[in-house]
């Protein structure tokens, strides 16, 4: 999924490999049997998501190795020598994964270690104030001596659940109690568990255009169909929306109104109590993202959508660590009890629980007077940070629209750059950014890029992006 | 699936709704259509697991609402007007779970607060070096100083990796390097990954019969189908492998060969290399769970299943923190790149990377000299425990073999006790231990429990046992 040219070709390969074991296995397992007809190419390529022709190099790979035979303008049956041999030949004999289309197109790029690393929507570390963290920690030990021989109930700790409830109500006027809420480690696994519970595979999903790419990974991995949703500086078309939910029924919208990722926007108070109503009238859960809701640098944003409902149709995620400790992950799922009860059995499933540890070590120090004074840094830091890139991206001819808060800008780059060769070669410079393409559902916003300038510092943006601009004049 | 009178009937209740979930959920994203067949009785139930009567109470509610018609001796047909309506009606206006059939039986029981607490297959908090480990995390903090800002890569953090290359070495001669190892956020969770990339719906894998029963319900919520193989005191029964392998194919075999939980029997060294052969031969990947492998009572038990690998056949999970800090939740899962690529993408998705804190403190612990010391203690304590445990129930004609390490108690109770009754009466009394039903994949080991003597302290062990055994005496 990634642009860069080697892990297209592998990734590539990769999915034909796995459309080729994917009939494999179905035939082994029965669903499949002699003279059974395959699924036509069309069906299983929108099934898999994947391209045609690699269904169809898959289907020719069966014929050749006799797995499967042609009949002439009908298509592909199982061929009946199938299960003669006591194993069928496999092209490759090591295990091959039979879940879904696994990849993570974000995580690859940030992973490739850059100088100037515009990728990552994360806090540069020098931000926070890590001495006085590790002294915090120390004193949680003092508290708590027996905590790393103690595990964590699957929902939460229960002081951290409570905290958190207060807090919700001190800043939200939300009302909740402890068994409202689930404890993730990251805001990641809460949408992994929230997909886990509630989509399968064909499910037609909402999902705004663009989005967070590994929501988009995670969602495609269980399956799911997209249906997407333009997101504007104003918000969302409702109209739109409500047709979308009339005619698809999809189970839930991902969505992440506020300081949205990878755009910056906003959805306005107004738009926020009419989705509430429309999520009610055509049973959709609306999923809420809320990863940086303090990140904003003049004025707070409106309230979450979740402080309109009523009637148990939305699902907050607040990922409280990511500009406080984002090394404990920590993030707390908020619904109703019916949906946080199913959500916490697919967590005591996936691991039984977010350590101890970190949920108290997070309490202790979120719980501290310190915190309010390092988030107001933290918002003219990251003001600044914004306003050096803007400067040394005006004359450029790329447009933006400059966003109220968050890490993240979203640049239009002129149609003439050739974005795959683009971001290789600025890789090569060593200066990395994520690729529009990838937060598109759609897979065409060629011409956009998110460039985060939350994770270096002034010095190293500065320079940074005048290396990229540079290297973009070249074409 | 707990035997708990109050949860079974939850349970019931949940699975009826969520098979006329799924049937409805199937017709709203168009797979069945008007006038389509319903899948019969019989094979939905086979497909979710579950209970025929249940499918036919969700199909005879379907026909209720009129969402379904019935032809005479013909089955269950979509009704025509199922989409004519705006939304069809819901028995529940919240949100129903689309996904498998979730259920946590063990984590039901041992999140249920008791004194005798005998269902926690854990090191009592009490026997870790508690005051130590808190002055190692304070050095740590002042060796990383960033170390709450900082993230983990998804495959885990490369000084660890490499620390757990050489340990593996130098204690077991296996060979590897930082690309054959993945780092979880506990066993469970490598478990869940696995299952997640190697299993897909309907799936047939082998099992360990009694075995983990967490695993059971992490498979069974992916809907795999289990074939079991009985564990014995001296292993299984290898032609019967053999037998089985060749006839269903399975993807994996899940097995726990060391210190077995729940029975703590040991699989021999000799049976250890066959089992790869077999491996190889019918590609089915051995899945060896390996939580305990230091906890034994006189000697050291045989060389995992791992080190007689050549093919890449064999998954090796070693839980690391358990009898050392357990609360930091460390796993490893060690194996070929071409398992470990697609675990470490699963495992981007699902939480991005175990947190780097828990790892970094971990490798300063466990690269202790006083961790050998802790070690030597703990299986002594642990000797000390069993032995209680043994003494009490001598005389009692519940049956068990002695096992040679771990935690657990296999037990097999006198036919005449009522276990339903028996397990509810004992949590009113406040000891609780785990049900064998809920450790065979076939539901059928009534007279079966695995009790813990690892979690509370001698006295506490020896009272509580007490107890259970006054208890027994009146049926």
């Amino acid at each position: 999924m990634i642009l860069h040219t080697q892990s297209w070709t592998d990734t590539n390969k990769l999915l034909f490999k796995q459309a080729y074991a994917h009939i494999v296995a179905r035939i082994e397992r029965g669903e499949l049997k002699a003279h059974d007809k395959l699924p036509s190419i069309r069906m299983l390529a929108q099934e898999l998501q994947i391209h045609r022709l690699t269904v169809f190099r898959a289907y020719q790979l069966l014929k050749e190795h006799e797995k499967v035979y042609v009949k002439e303008k009908s298509g592909y049956y199982v061929h009946p020598g199938f299960m003669e041999s006591d194993l069928p030949e496999q092209t490759d004999r090591s295990p091959v994964p039979s879940s879904g289309f696994l990849s993570n197109a974000l995580s690859e790029i940030q992973q490739i270690p850059v100088i100037y690393q515009f990728s990552q929507s994360l806090i540069d570390p020098n931000l926070l104030p890590n001495l006085f963290l590790s002294e915090y920690v120390k004193k949680v030990f003092d508290i708590y001596p027996k905590l790393m021989g103690t595990y964590s109930t699957a929902q939460g700790d229960e002081e951290l659940r409570a905290f958190l409830c207060s807090y919700m109500k001190q800043h939200h006027r939300i009302e909740l109690t402890e068994s409202d809420l689930l404890i993730t480690t990251g805001g990641q696994q809460a949408i992994d568990l929230i997909c886990r519970v509630y989509v399968r595979s064909m499910d037609h999903i909402l999902v705004e255009r663009p989005t967070y790419s590994a929501a988009l990974d995670i969602f495609r991995q269980q399956g799911a169909r997209f249906i997407s949703v333009d997101i504007h500086p104003d918000g969302y078309d409702l109209a739109n929306i409500e047709m979308l939910m009339k005619q698809y029924r999809p189970r839930i919208f991902y969505m992440n109104p506020t300081f949205h990722n990878p755009t910056g926007f906003t959805v306005p108070a107004a738009q926020r109590k009419q989705l509430v109503e429309l999520a009610e009238r055509y049973r959709c859960l609306l999923i809420e993202d809320d990863a940086i809701h303090e990140m904003y640098f003049d004025q707070p944003p409106p309230e979450p959508i979740f402080s309109y409902d009523t009637d148990g149709w939305v699902v907050y995620l607040r990922s409280f660590s990511k500009y406080v400790a984002p090394g404990l992950r920590i993030c707390a799922v908020m619904g109703r009890p019916s949906v946080i009860k199913p959500l916490t059995t697919a967590k005591s499933l996936a691991d039984n629980g977010t350590p101890l540890v970190n949920q108290k070590i997070f309490l202790h120090y979120f719980d501290s007077e310190r915190i309010r004074t390092h988030l107001d840094k933290l918002r003219i830091a990251l003001q600044i940070r914004k306003e050096i890139v803007e400067q040394e991206l005006a004359g450029t001819g790329w447009t933006w629209i400059s966003p109220k808060g968050g890490f993240n800008l979203w640049l239009k780059l002129p149609e003439s750059i050739p974005m795959e060769e683009f971001l290789n070669e600025s890789i090569r410079q060593s200066i990395s950014f994520v690729p529009g393409l990838i937060c598109d559902p759609l897979r065409e916003m060629r011409s956009w890029i998110r460039l985060s300038y939350s994770f270096v510092n002034e010095d190293q943006l500065r320079e940074g992006v005048r290396r990229l601009v540079a290297l973009s004049r070249k074409y």
